[in-house]
C-alpha cells in the first residue's frame, strides 16, 4: 500500500492587534484578528519530521506584529496584501500564502455633535472582513463581511411552495425576515480604496435588503448579490450565507386572543441555511 | 441529623420574544429576552414531590407571550413591572417573584438621511437590561447596561502600585483603556419613563469614562458610578463591574525597533477584574 | 449630596495554568484556571487614584505562576488555600482574599487495559471547582462540580399542578430529566483529602440523580442535596443549580403516526431553572 | 451585463433530535444534530421568487423528526443515507442532497461496576460526526470526530526550523502537544458497521498519536493518517485538522527559580493551525 501526503497547509491562526494612528487632533484606534497560513513544499516535515523548511508559526505571528508598525497605516486588505508579498518573497519554499483578516469596529463617541479624539464604543457583532491568496503566478483579494445582523419586519414572504405529507408550515405573504449574513465578494482588480469600496459595497447590501419585496430567502439572497455586480465593476463574483433566523408567531389563539402578526418566538435553532454564488458572464 | 431547605426558587430563563410595534407610518422592532422567578411556599414540592402549588414554567413561558400583546408597549422595565405583579397577584403561594429582562438592539437603516420604515441593523453586543423584584411588601427595580465595549486610547495610566519580589509590570502614564462593562443601577422609586433615563445614564456614563484622566481602572469606574448619582436624582445606588481587556505593547525593540505606543497585543485572557458600589448616603 | 463606596473588590481572572507532575513511571497533567480577588483598604484608590496599597493584578498573575511551582501538588483546594493566605499574609491592606479554581478533566489514554504514561483525552465540560475566602478571623472553603450533563430516560414525571388560563403543558408520569448541573457544597472545617471527598461526593450525587423517583426537578434537586449531607459530615450546606434542558416529544400524531415517548425535539432555550439549598441545622 | 447564479444550496441546520432506544433490561439514548441541504434546478427561485419547486426547510425538519421513528435505529450513517436517499427520490428537481449528523456522546452510568438502566453522564465535547452527499449517480459517505482534545507531556519536539530577524522562539526536544482535533475520513465503500469502525478508527487515532515521536504537530498528524489508511482498507482518504493549543513555559527564571517543563501558561489564542490530507493512491 501506498499513501501520499495532499493539500496541507500550516499557519497561526487568531493573532490579535490593535494600534493607535496618532493624528494632529485624535487618534484611530484599529483592532484586527489576523490568520497566516502557507503552502508549499513540505513533504518532508510531514513524512520524516524534516522542519529545515519551517518557518515557525511563532515567527509569522511575531511578523504581523513587526510589520504592522509600517504597513498597517490604511485599509486590511492593504496590509494583508504586503504580508502575503512579504511571505512569498522571503519564503521561496512556499507556494501560495493565504492571509484572513478581520476588523473589529470601533465607533467614536460624539457628545453633542462633537465626535470625541480617543474614545470608543465597540460596534457589534459585523466585522469586516478580508482575504487575500498570493502565490508565484499572482494573487486574489476577496473582502466581505460577516456577523452582519439585519431584519426587516414586512416586505417579506413565503408561498407557492410545495405541500407533502410532512408539510405543516403554512403560507404567509407577511412574515419577519430576519438573517446573520455572512457575505464574500472577489475583485477582478485590487481596487485603489479598499476601505471605501468595502463602505459603499456594505451600504448597497444593507439598501438592496431593505428595499426588497422578498418572494423567499433565496429571492432577495440573489437580488442583493445582483446589485452589487451590477453597481461595482470591480467585483466579479459575490457569495451569500444568509441564515434564515426563524421568528415564529406565538399562538395566541389557544388563549382567544388574535395575534396579528405582532408576537413571535426568536428563535435561533433551527434555523434555515440559505446560500448562493452570484457571478459576472 | 436533620437537613432543612434554605433559599430556593425555580423559573424559566431565556423567554426570546419578539415584538412589532406597527405605527401609521413605520414600525419598531421590540427584541427581548425575559427570565421569570419565583420564591415562596414550595418547601413540599422538594421534600415531597408535592405539585400542587407550582406553577409550571412552560406557563410562565405562554404567560409572557400572551401578556406582552397588550402590555410590552413601552419600555421593558414597565412590561417586567406589569408581569412582576401579575404572578405575585395570581399566585398567593408565592412570596417574591424576580423578572429579568434583556433588550436587544436593533437600530433603525438610514440611507440618504431617511429613516427606512421597516429595515433593521443589530446594534451590537451592548444591550439593555432590568430587574424587578416584587413581594407583598413592595417592589425594586433596578436597570443597567450590559456587554458595553467601551475603549479610550489615552488619558489613562497606572503608577505608583506596590512592588514586590513578584512584580513585571512597568509603570505607565500612557495606556489603552478597555473594559466590557457590566453595570446595574437601583431606583429609589419607579421612573416616569425609564427608557429615556435608561438613554441618558448611558450618555452619562459614556461621558464620564471619555472625560476621565484615569489613574486606574478603579478611579474611573468610581467618577462613573459617581456621576450618575449626582447627576440622577433617581438612582440611590449603582454596582459596576468593569473587567479590564489588556492591550499590552508588543515587544518591538527585540527586533531594532521603535514602540511609541503603537503596537499592541489585544488578549482576552487572563483579564484584570474590578468591581464597586457606589451608594447616596 | 453625599456618596460613598460600598462593597468593592479588584483582580485578575481566568489565569490559565498547566503543570506536569512528573512521576517515576507517568506523567500526571493538571490543568486550571485560577480567579484572584482581593477586598480592603482601597477607598483611595477609587476617590483619588492613590496607587500605593494596590498588589498589580498583573503580579496576582505572576504570583500563582511562581506558587505553582512548589505549591500546587494535591488538589486545587489545597492550593487555593496557600494562594488565598499567601495574599492575605503579604498585604496587611487587604481584610479579605478570594481565590476561584477550575480545573479541566484530563482523562489518561489506555490501551488494552494499559494506562498510557502521558497521554490524555479530555474529559468533557464538567469541571471541578474550588471557592476560598480568607479573612484576618478565618477562611471559609467550598467545592463544587460545575457543567455536569446528566440525563435519565425514565422515572421522571410532573403532575398535578397549577392549571391556569395560560396552561397548555400536558402532564406526564415519564419523560427524560436532563440537566446541566451547577453545584457548590461548603464545608465545616477543611478536609484532609478534598479530591478524595469531591470524587466521593461526585458520584453519590449521581447515584442519588439515577435512583431517585423523580415528580420534580425540585424533588430530585433537594433528594440529591440531603443525601449529600447525610453521607458526608463535614459539608454543612449545598447549593444546587439545576436547569431543565427541555426534550420535548414531538408530534407525530399530525403525520399519523405514533410518539410512544420516543421522539423528542433537544432544546436549549428557553429552559427552567430551579435553585435550592440545603443546610444542616 | 449579465450575471449568473452559480453554485447554490439551501436547508435546514441544527436539527437537535433526542431518541430513546426502549431495550428489555435498559433504554439507550441517542442525541444528534442534523443538517440538510439541497442543491438542484432552483434557479427561478432565486430570480423570479418562483417557489413551486422549494421544499420548504420546515418540512425538512418535520421529516427527520418522522423518519427518525423507524429508521434512527443503528448509526448516524445509515440515518444519514436513509435521509439523503429519501430526499433525493422524494424530489426530482434535486440534484443532490447533503447530510450532516454530529452525535453527543452519554456515556450510561456505572454504579459498583454495575450499568445503570437508565441514566447517563454528557461525554464530552468529543462528537462523532457523519457527511453524506447522495446524487443523481452515487452516494459519498464521510466519518469523522471533532472537537477531539488530546494531550501528551512528552514525546513531541520542535527543532532545527528555519531563524530569521523576526524568530524568537526557543527549540526544544520536550515539549506539551495539545490540540483539539477535527478529523474526517472518507470510505470507499459503505462499510456494513459504521459505528464500530468509528470506535476502532478512533482508538487507532489515539493510539497513533499517544506513542508518536513527535518532531512537529505536521509530523504526528501525518502519521495518524497513514496509520488509518494502512489499517482500514475502506477508508481512501483521511483529513486531519489540529491546531496547536499551545502550552507554553512561564518564564520562572526572573524570579530566581528554574522551571524544568513544569509549569506552563495554557492558552487558546493565538494557536497554530495544522491541517493535512492523506490519500491512497
Amino acid at each position: 500500500m501506498v499513501t501520499r501526503l495532499d493539500k496541507n497547509a500550516y499557519g497561526k491562526n487568531a493573532i490579535k492587534l490593535s494600534k493607535i494612528i496618532r493624528r494632529p487632533d485624535c487618534h484611530d484606534i484599529r483592532h484586527i484578528s489576523v490568520d497566516v497560513a502557507l503552502e508549499g513544499d513540505f513533504d518532508a516535515v510531514h513524512t520524516i519530521g524534516d522542519n529545515s523548511k519551517v518557518l515557525p508559526t511563532d515567527t509569522m505571528k511575531n511578523t504581523v506584529y513587526a510589520l504592522a508598525k509600517d504597513h498597517f497605516t490604511h485599509s486590511i486588505e492593504a496590509f494583508g496584501l504586503y504580508l502575503a508579498n512579504y511571505f512569498l518573497s522571503h519564503n521561496p519554499q512556499v507556494s501560495s500564502v493565504h492571509i484572513g483578516l478581520t476588523e473589529y469596529t470601533w465607533a467614536r463617541m460624539t457628545f453633542d455633535d462633537t465626535p470625541h479624539p480617543h474614545s470608543f464604543v465597540n460596534g457589534g457583532s459585523e466585522k469586516h472582513i478580508a482575504h487575500i491568496t498570493s502565490h508565484r503566478l499572482g494573487t486574489q483579494l476577496s473582502s466581505g463581511i460577516t456577523d452582519l445582523l439585519i431584519l426587516k419586519t414586512t416586505d417579506s414572504g413565503f408561498e407557492h411552495y410545495i405541500k407533502d405529507k410532512f408539510t405543516t408550515l403554512k403560507e404567509t405573504d407577511d412574515r419577519i425576515f430576519s438573517t446573520q449574513c455572512d457575505i464574500n465578494w472577489q475583485y477582478s482588480e485590487i481596487p485603489p480604496d479598499p476601505e471605501a469600496l468595502y463602505q459603499a459595497i456594505r451600504l448597497d447590501l444593507l439598501h438592496s435588503f431593505a428595499s426588497h419585496k422578498s418572494l423567499s430567502v433565496q429571492h432577495t439572497l440573489h437580488a442583493m448579490g445582483e446589485a452589487v455586480l451590477k453597481t461595482f465593476p470591480s467585483v466579479n463574483e459575490i457569495t451569500l450565507k444568509m441564515p434564515n433566523k426563524h421568528h415564529i408567531p406565538f399562538n395566541l389563539q389557544q388563549f382567544g386572543m388574535d395575534n396579528n402578526n405582532e408576537i413571535f418566538i426568536a428563535t435561533d435553532e433551527p434555523y434555515g441555511y440559505i446560500t448562493g454564488t452570484i457571478i459576472r458572464e
